[in-house]
């Protein structure tokens, strides 16, 4: 149903066939999701997708996995089905348990209370808050 | 330009009035901050707010610094300044560092990226992402 | 700080006068808001917009007040200021009373909570919900 | 195609139990939908998501139907695809008529389109508008 | 799974049925697609909305396939599936091309990507960029 | 008011001095707007955007006042006020007469209107319109 068609391996351009072979090397599977198939359609873009996507959740001041969890709590606020899909398989694969899953999901349920509440009431940012 | 008017400590109610210490207690400081000023027209509301915050926001498998980054990524999903504000200033007074701040902000903008490309090509999720 | 000119009504085209004229005679008051003053430049936007507004707005199987929370409820989940700041006031104006205000305040907060939570787990319609 | 599994009744934890007993009597059926059987992996959230939403969506100063259009308003708002069944239907058993319905799309519809116009223009707040 | 049952033509009222000539007149074809079917329910929502649209979407300052281009845009950051189908399909009909749909994406995960990090950091307005 | 500071000239690090010269370089000025001084914490954050969207908005298949304009519709959906306010100032500086700025904004208001419309009804995605 995607408004774009998924690309088949035999399809893709040399610069596509490329990331797809990085992909596979940095997952340690034969397997690439239809986001990136959906994506190789314009090389240019899956490029700098997959180049920026793996600087920004390899492991540095915050660990992978909460990468993963804030990552799935920003496609939760958007909407993005086919992201939560994905981004909670990831997590899972990162070592998220059923516990921590169940904490986020606790987090995200109350921001997104408070978030309602605190801009209903349009509440003025304190003093203390400002840098 | 609140909504609603920011409640003085002489005004509460003698529920809310219980409610701010509780605040002031678990957060050694005597100052309440604008949320709760606002939310104090709703004594029930304030206290099932509270009484949640505090029971999701505890150490648990997640630590607390964790969780207000998630809470910060969801506030930002949702355009809520406030909480944005407030909520950076919690993560942190609880430990986060720029350098964890910096990666947090890189991966809220990847996340808003590709939510963005995934909808706009409305991508399929894959089986292999189904419980 | 808006990103078009309010327009004095000295400024306006004839169309849109007519349209002030209107909208001071079903609001029984001299005074136009500022989005209508923005809107002004474009006269065929503005015509279309409160002709609108006020056949959706009327009293019909639905009360005003009850459209006016509506419209309040819609806008917080948008994050529109402006929109939160003028449809408190009309809110008001027909009526809502601190009690109903809270009440809507919990409703909000409630749903939002409950939209992030369903979303998170991209949770499946029961057929008992499909048409 | 949740990213949790839809708990069966011979799974539940004996607080869950006692949760869905509670739904069964407040709405006089077996039936438990599907959001409850989600949440119902963290017992805490399911019991603090049940007593809250009993609380704020009970007959006040509000009735409980303009309630539920409310809930119907913010989650379309949201895009909770799964929350604008569940409450349509939910407000429909409350005695929303296919009218009333008309009515509340209309001012769903009208309020996102100046949504988006208050929110291009940048408008600034009327102060007549602030409290 | 709609909310409301998809009108066939035989059930429309005299109303609806002149907006569905209209429709199928305007666009050459006997197909009117789903959307229309859907808010048929409410015959002066259905002709007010296509009344406003054929204005809009005219051929004016903007060309009739930046309007689609940019409906498209707005319809993939709130997220509607259906629209965003359908409006791909009408930009294609209207001449976009794979190579500008490619450029169309790149630039809304840009603009998402860069909405997510100002609004994270709340970074003020330049007086530059105030009118 | 941001959650961090803006970076005056003479604390930028080396790769960000850099960007900052291309900035000023490829806009033929010496002013560096706030966005970018918030993003300096970070140089490779600073360089990945800068990159990034040097290449998105550059003439191609879309002339760089569309690209504007579908970044300004993104904005507004997203609410970030910065943004729109910015990129409106660079959609005037490409050529948006006043004409076209107000036909923008119809069509985005449409759109709202549309998407609110279609997400309430859950309207099913036609065959019609599947790749």
């Amino acid at each position: 149903m995607a408004t774009v068609r998924l690309m088949a391996d035999d399809e893709l351009s040399a610069e596509a066939v490329e990331v797809f072979e990085e992909i596979r090397a940095a997952r340690g599977t034969e397997y690439v999701n239809n986001f990136w198939r959906a994506l190789a359609h314009d090389p240019a873009q899956l490029r700098a997708t997959w180049d920026r996507l793996k600087a920004v959740m390899a492991p540095g001041a915050l660990d992978p996995l909460v990468k993963e969890m804030v990552y799935l709590a920003v496609s939760t606020a958007n909407s993005c089905g086919y992201c939560i899909h994905s981004h909670t398989a990831a997590a899972k694969a990162k070592g998220m348990t059923e516990e921590m899953h169940a904490e986020l999901l606790a987090v995200i349920g109350m921001a997104m209370q408070t978030n309602g509440l605190v801009t209903a009431m349009q509440v003025e940012v304190d003093d203390a808050f400002k840098v």
